[in-house]
């Protein structure tokens, strides 16, 4: 255990080097609040800049390193995978869906802005993203990228998400939503990051499996903080999965179950890496953060 | 007009022709009914089925055609273009943006499904869409479609479109919103049938220049028609850019000036053609039918 909060103390300076740079670059690829639509502007960096670990853009310049990638283009990948986290979060945050106040201690996209254009912001980050993928060069990575993000992948896992809230699930269908609404954003970082380096097709099935394996355990450490946090440390509605009848891990299998399930993916994530030319420091450091987070 | 009229058959027999091979394409690449979230894919495809010119799809197909493109990535770009029109049109009906209970003659995809699933089915054809523009494989094909598309084109253009509801504007406004919300997407299907097939820089400037004029002309023709027709006629709620005080050309120049002005689009849409090499005359005629178009 204490080894494992030592590799998570070098995750986290690791996360706050790259997120330190990635936010330069959020502004500097984000439109001004100056220019027309203005107010739209201004919605869409405000949920940009509202904090967060800026977990996805590490994995991208970590991986993206790893494989020796070299130039200015990852920047790019690392602003548009920030850019369709945050979609994903205004989206789910809107009345229709999750109805959710805040988000990371502040007022969420909609409350602040409206719906209207709370809905157009998550619209038009999505779109940027893309046109800064595109930005980058490589096709190949944008239809990984998309796919992962759509029916198959995030949206895919958001919409089964919803549509089992209030109804019992078994643990299937908990690993099929917790893998798509989460994991899989998580590995197409990994993956977008290694493509763009020029990773050959072996290493990036290695990174895949340690994404979807860190990715569930994400999740699962999310369920089990959204039970054992307070809303302040949160910044979001603690307890908010059993009041909206979530379908979540321990509400299935219990806490201490949970904790050894999201034991068992960080040792099998640690499998996934091994085999793989280059450091693989960053990543193990990032695993362990994972499952040690308190928030 | 005899002559115009003459070159809108032609246009209206392309557009059939191509609408046919396109919606079958369109049920190739849209996820099946039968997978999961089967709800979701069923709600994607209502709206995709809905009907429509597929303006956007003969566009791609016309310019691909004309600077001689091989192969069938055609037609992954008239999907992906559609799929971004009905991402469009989905969320632009949401209850907190236009509130329109029928689109086409049929109930709106939230009237259908719910607003969550609209919301989530609008979101999973835009990304979708960059999937198929990923795997059609021109990643500068990307980044100009969603610079189109973003706070500098469509997106920009809704925005505006929605603050300056009930508002008093000039006609410097309307034609800013006119542009970014109808015409930038028209321009960016021409320019990405283009690029697909190797046109040279030169071309697609003629290229957007048509565009430009035509999706100009595209929307004041709509202005027109809220007016003058029916809902029966229209498949829609006729009159409801009056009714929601919407920013409109015949509502600020009158009727008459604005027919004058789609003419004079029709024109400079044939200059911009002038000079180009290749077969202009699927262009011109699709020009001629926009401006003559009854619904």
């Amino acid at each position: 255990m204490e080894n494992l909060e030592k590799e998570s103390a070098v995750a986290q300076e690791y996360l706050a080097r790259v997120a330190k740079e990635a936010e330069a670059k959020f502004d500097e690829h984000l439109p001004p609040e100056n220019e027309t639509p203005c107010r739209l502007h201004e919605a869409m960096r405000y949920s940009m800049f509202a904090g967060g670990k800026r977990l996805r853009p590490a994995l991208v310049k970590a991986t993206f390193d790893m494989f020796g990638g070299k130039g200015d283009k990852v920047w790019l990948a690392t602003s548009a995978l920030e850019m369709l986290h945050t979609f994903s979060l205004i989206h789910d945050d809107l009345p229709c869906i999750d109805n959710d106040d805040y988000r990371r201690g502040k007022l969420t996209n909609h409350k602040k802005f409206g719906e209207s254009t709370a809905v157009m912001a998550g619209d038009a980050l999505c779109v940027l993203a893309f046109e800064l993928m595109g930005r980058a060069g490589d096709a190949r990575a944008i239809q990984v990228l998309a796919h992962l993000l759509g029916t198959y992948g995030m949206i895919g896992g958001e919409m089964t998400d919803i549509e089992c809230e209030g109804k019992t699930v078994d643990l299937e269908t908990v690993d099929y939503i917790h893998y798509h609404k989460t994991a899989a954003l998580i590995e197409a970082a990994l993956q977008v990051g290694a493509m763009l380096a020029g990773a050959d097709d072996k290493s990036i099935t290695a990174i895949r499996n340690y994404g979807r394996s860190i990715g569930l355990a994400f999740q699962i450490v999310d369920d089990i903080l959204d039970i054992v946090s307070t809303t302040e440390e949160l910044g979001k509605d603690a307890g908010s999965d059993i009041e909206k009848g979530k379908a979540t891990y321990p509400s299935i299998v219990g806490l201490e179950k949970s904790r050894e399930r999201a034991h068992e993916l960080y040792e099998e994530s640690l499998k996934a890496l091994e085999g793989l030319e280059g450091d693989t420091s960053i990543l193990r450091s990032i695993a362990a953060f994972i499952i040690t987070r308190v928030k």
